[in-house]
């Protein structure tokens, strides 16, 4: 892969790692070796003196969605009246038993990889289908997007409709298959073990997985602690857990080694915070997957005080799209719910907080993401915001601050990831 | 004005007078004189055989937004980091008292009016500020889109910062010259009476615009019952009044006579609700606003339930969007909040009851208007979905469940008013 030296100039903006903005109108961001080299307020004489001039435009790092479901792209926006478990049953797992044939997969997984290309999001941890074609079929596919990416195959082997089943052998046969054909094929999309959760997974199954995540240092991602109904069958299926979250640990499923994301921890306990916070899991905030589908609202505020990582995702299709600035919006709006309904003692979420979890800390999922910091992957977009007219003098901050709720990917003029430009 | 006779061809979609979707594929709109004829499945031999035919398009009535402040369209997106009264003093009062300056209100009104004309909407009241000129050329502005409007020049004499407050009988005065002036003035946009609300009224105003009301028998328009703090402050300045919606009462500015539409009611008690019913008085449901300035949720299952007059609104700049299809999915979204978080007894909305909302109940406060039943003004939107991309079959409901959550006004490709269209 070649290895671009270039700076752009613009309005640079980011996070501290302590999640504050860092903002700089004017300034110039070096890229060597693909790799950032820090911002300036003049261009350095040992920089690369080729300049993308981006003029007036926002640059900012990209957006990193933790959970987002390829297959369920399809019926995005539809089926918002079931709760969890209800709405598997009638929507989800009907659509994602279509990805059987390879020609429904193709067609589908061609319109979300365009999506995804076209979004704000630079990298993301993929849900696929139970089969293996399918899903290798969606791996390559994001891979020409040019976004980085963890894609799963879906495992179920109980509770689960026979339409869309594994038999528990069977299913780990297909996961190592499936892992040592793609584990080195792809530059920029690396497999990821993915049971869809615990009811729909025999412990035999979990154990296997377990073991594989371990053999083949991958990491994980599933869901946890979502919805109350679902909480109640995992405390029936693992009674001697002391939480959910103890139930993927048994099995070697909640990181520690290898990397791990669980979506949503809406319903989180005490206790399954604390093993969250000991075993460095991600969790992928969906917040408006939680309210579409009636979950709740995660008390956000109070795991970053925690020290939690708590990253951003649009969890389609429980939410309804693919666009993380959408996700910062509803993440926002939430907060504010959680604030008036629930409890008033954390603080509501701001721009800034929502901002740095898209870009720095999903981005740590990854490696060295989600920032302009010296050493970090070159991830940037290039946001045009001049066509969301205003006569009132905007700040910088304020050009921010309008994005969640306005931006679309039509304001974004440039996307590189890796230093690659997508666009 | 010339009184079309044509018919559309295409899925017709609208709600039945008790709010259930009433879906006519493939099927023929009818116009005589610029009102509605009905819908047929068809083309009737009496009826005009100037088919425009729209061929697998969703012809659905226009959406109508029943609150939204014009002047605050420059900082839509921006402050929501404040609750009502703080958002006010911080953001909002500073931004409306540039409309003093006609040229600023030039700038700001044309972009607003600009973005009302390409909108879902339909028909719409609108907020002003306090100044009569801007008023007046905010009128003149809406009448050039080719919406119908109700436009309201605020009046604000107490508790408001000096740069934006009238002295008492100025209002007054004002209030008469801007009617007299604008009363016959425009086809399509009408002055409403707008006090801001009870906390920036003195009961001399109130009473004074009461009484204007009652003489130019021109509706009503203002804010009830939004914010906990704000209700706080009506109990103080109206010990008497046995809710904050019978101090408006007890000036003649809740209805009865003329219609009346109050913003939020999010917290209305059972003896104000009562009230509210009493005076056939419109609610104009912001869900959006009420997220951002964390204000709450209304329970609107209920109000609908008790046969209330709840339509909707985007409230720009408490709402971020003058899309009324976001509004209709913010309505979903916090009805399920509130079914989860405050009262499951309540049922959650669904993509009808809020299509109903937008369109027949919202409509209602036009008059004839909201729906394609014979003797109905013939307000229409063509949406092309077919960008929409899936491979999933979807129904013609299915079709019109995404469009709360993935229409924008590009899917928009003709928009019709009393038969006109825009575009």
């Amino acid at each position: 892969m070649e290895k671009p030296n270039f700076t752009i100039k613009g309005n640079i903006c980011h996070t501290t790692p302590d999640g504050a903005l860092s903002l700089h109108p004017d300034s110039y961001l070096v890229c060597e070796n693909g790799v950032c080299t820090g911002v300036f307020p003049q261009l350095p004489d040992w920089a690369p003196q080729t300049v993308i001039d981006y003029g007036d435009l926002l640059v900012i790092p990209g957006l990193n969605d933790l959970h987002i479901h390829a297959p369920q792209f399809t019926f995005r926006g539809l089926g918002m009246d079931r709760e969890l478990m209800q709405w598997l049953e009638t929507y989800t797992f009907p659509e994602e038993a279509k990805y059987k044939a390879l020609e429904y997969a193709d067609e589908a997984y061609t319109i979300f990889a365009d999506h995804m290309r076209r979004s704000a999001t630079t990298r993301a941890c993929v849900f696929a289908t139970i089969h293996r074609p399918a899903t290798e079929l969606l791996m390559q596919k994001m891979e020409e997007t040019g976004l980085v990416t963890y894609v799963g195959k879906v495992n179920m082997d109980q509770m689960s409709p026979q339409y869309l089943i594994e038999d528990t052998a069977q299913s780990e046969r297909d996961t190592i298959d499936w892992l040592e054909a793609t584990i080195d094929r792809f530059a920029r999309t690396k497999p990821i073990i993915t049971p869809r959760f615990i009811p729909t997974c025999s412990s035999q199954l979990l154990a296997a997985l377990g073991r594989i995540a371990a053999d083949y240092n991958i990491p994980v991602q599933s869901h946890l602690s979502e919805n109350r109904e679902e909480i109640a069958i995992v405390s029936k299926l693992e009674p001697d857990a002391a939480s959910y979250g103890h139930a993927y640990d048994k099995y070697g499923l909640l990181g520690g080694n290898s990397p791990c994301v669980m979506a949503h921890c809406v319903h989180s306990s005490d206790i399954e915070l604390e093993l969250i916070r000991k075993r460095g899991v991600f969790i992928a905030h969906s917040p408006e997957s939680n309210l579409n589908v009636s979950s709740g609202i995660a008390p956000i505020a109070r795991y970053l005080d925690m020290g939690l990582n708590v990253g951003l995702a649009t969890d389609v299709a429980g939410g309804s799209s693919e666009c993380m600035f959408k996700a910062m919006a509803h993440a926002i709006q939430s907060s504010h719910m959680y604030w008036r309904l629930i409890d008033d003692s954390w603080p509501q979420l701001t721009f800034a907080d929502v901002f740095h979890m898209a870009t720095r800390i999903s981005g740590a999922f990854f490696g060295k993401v989600g920032a302009f910091d010296p050493g970090y992957a070159f991830d940037a977009l290039v946001i045009d915001d001049s066509n969301l007219l205003t006569p009132k003098p905007l700040t910088l901050t304020e050009r921010l601050e309008r994005l969640p709720y306005l931006a679309t990917p039509q304001h974004i003029v440039a996307k590189y990831i890796n230093a690659t430009p997508l666009f």
